[in-house]
């Protein structure tokens, strides 16, 4: 048995195909223009196989409530040719099989929660820090479908005493991703965060807002693990930073695992999402066979 | 058959026996003194029925995970007397019957979705604002328990610019629960919440920490209402201001239910929990018979 995966980004279409045991056949990679031309790719990579079911994971925001008319569609995001697009629609049209449906970071977290860094657990979040900051939740094995999906990324946290930088959030200005995006990052001192000194106050200030961020998503949530990604986090510097401000914002109140444990570097590193659409494609073929 | 039940609160055990309608035989109102005394009197008062499953919904923290060696128990509270008792386990010896476990506000969202507000939906936050804020969640239908339970109360707020006072938790000063729960209006303004006039600016500033609390709990798990109970929110002059201050500080970013139908005084009133307790007795008589 064939299975599909597309992992949907705002610049790239990770596509691929694997057998049940998750052994990729083929894999490419497809450039985010107009639904048109992205998706006449996607089919024709596709086509070439007779697959049993696909897993979507798809950049948002995404509309994932069976109940409601746009479910499959992709709804208000800011690239305009792909707003209200009924992505899984035409993909379930175009080869009527089973497909997963869900966010590109919920894809993710579930990666991480079978195969990565998360593996034994029956729950985890999974953080990106990157352009953007989000955010996808297992709770009991499953990603969470609630009214809509989870956005992590727009929590409030309150200002670190040396940063005046207004934030970037269309939305919200200071919210998390507003100050702890990596354009954020950029803006505030003119230099990218790959050109800042390990020990700039740059990541202090960056962990600060982390931490409380991990703080939140811990007594909302309470999960075994949260696991993070993205091209900040590539920073390994901020592992310790971020454990120091926890514990002194936690204050001992909830017990979780050791921090070096609870608050972790993902493990299947720029694989996470397409081996979570994957799974998806697979779970969803064992409910209907 | 009969089930019972045992809300158990920091000042009062609320125990009760029902039918699987849940039509309340009796029930008995305990007041909370030491282990020995009260859980005396529980016995007693359950020993007279012949019970096929109980429902615990137990005050905090408490231990949720299955695999921990304090499984069952209260853990870290405050009450001396009620620390590292096992709970769980001291009912399981009296009754050898399926006992449900888990903590008093996710046993009242329980309640709220089955039997109140939240009835129908499939997931559900219930949050009580009163001596102190706590939360519970239900998602899929199910209670959350992960690592260990959501301490929803204790998540961290900005400061409302005209809020000078240090806050009451002795964790964390002035997160949710310091700035916002009764003892916190009471402290700030030296008179309690039932004697400020409702257009009192005390209101204001409860409704923006309550807001942001709103709006953290929607982008994290996206439920599909949220239910607000506890002494405080019989101050129904807040529910306006909590929506004006979440609506200016969600700014449209992620689509919820309209604000008067997705944050919603409770439907059980006082009886949230102990509904929910049942409801738990119920369910795990169910998962063994």
């Amino acid at each position: 048995m064939l299975v599909g995966a597309i992992e949907a980004g705002g610049t790239k279409f990770v596509c691929a195909v694997s057998d049940e045991q998750l052994e990729i056949k083929e894999r490419v990679s497809i450039p985010t223009t107009t639904p048109e031309e992205t998706m006449k790719a996607v089919f024709a990579f596709f086509d070439q196989y007779e697959l049993s079911a696909i897993g979507i994971g798809s950049f948002g925001p995404i509309d994932v409530n069976p109940q409601s008319e746009t479910y499959g569609y992709i709804t208000s995001t800011p690239k305009v040719a792909w707003q209200n697009y009924p992505f899984l629609l035409k993909v379930k049209e175009r080869y009527n099989i089973p497909v997963g449906w869900t966010t590109d970071v919920n894809a993710a977290a579930y990666g991480e929660i079978k195969k990565g860094a998360a593996r034994g657990k029956s729950s985890c979040i999974y953080i990106t820090v990157g352009t953007g900051i989000g955010g996808g939740v297992v709770i009991d094995n499953h990603v969470i479908h609630g009214y809509g999906h989870p956005e992590l990324g727009h929590i409030l946290v309150r200002r670190h005493p040396e940063d005046e930088y207004a934030g970037t959030c269309p939305f919200h200005g200071d919210c998390l991703e507003g100050l702890a995006a990596g354009p954020a990052i950029e803006k505030r001192f003119g230099l990218k965060g790959q050109e800042l000194d390990e020990s700039h106050t740059a990541w202090d200030i960056e962990a600060y807002y982390l931490a409380q961020a991990m703080m939140n998503y811990t007594l909302v949530l309470s999960p075994e693990m949260i696991v993070l990604g993205g091209g900040v986090m590539k920073q390994a510097q901020l592992f310790p930073l971020i454990y120091k401000h926890y514990e002194q914002l936690m204050n001992g109140y909830v017990a979780t695992p050791k921090l070096e444990s609870y608050i972790v570097p993902c493990g299947l590193k720029d694989n996470a999402g397409i081996t979570g659409c994957l799974l998806l494609a697979l779970d969803e073929w064992h409910k209907t066979n």
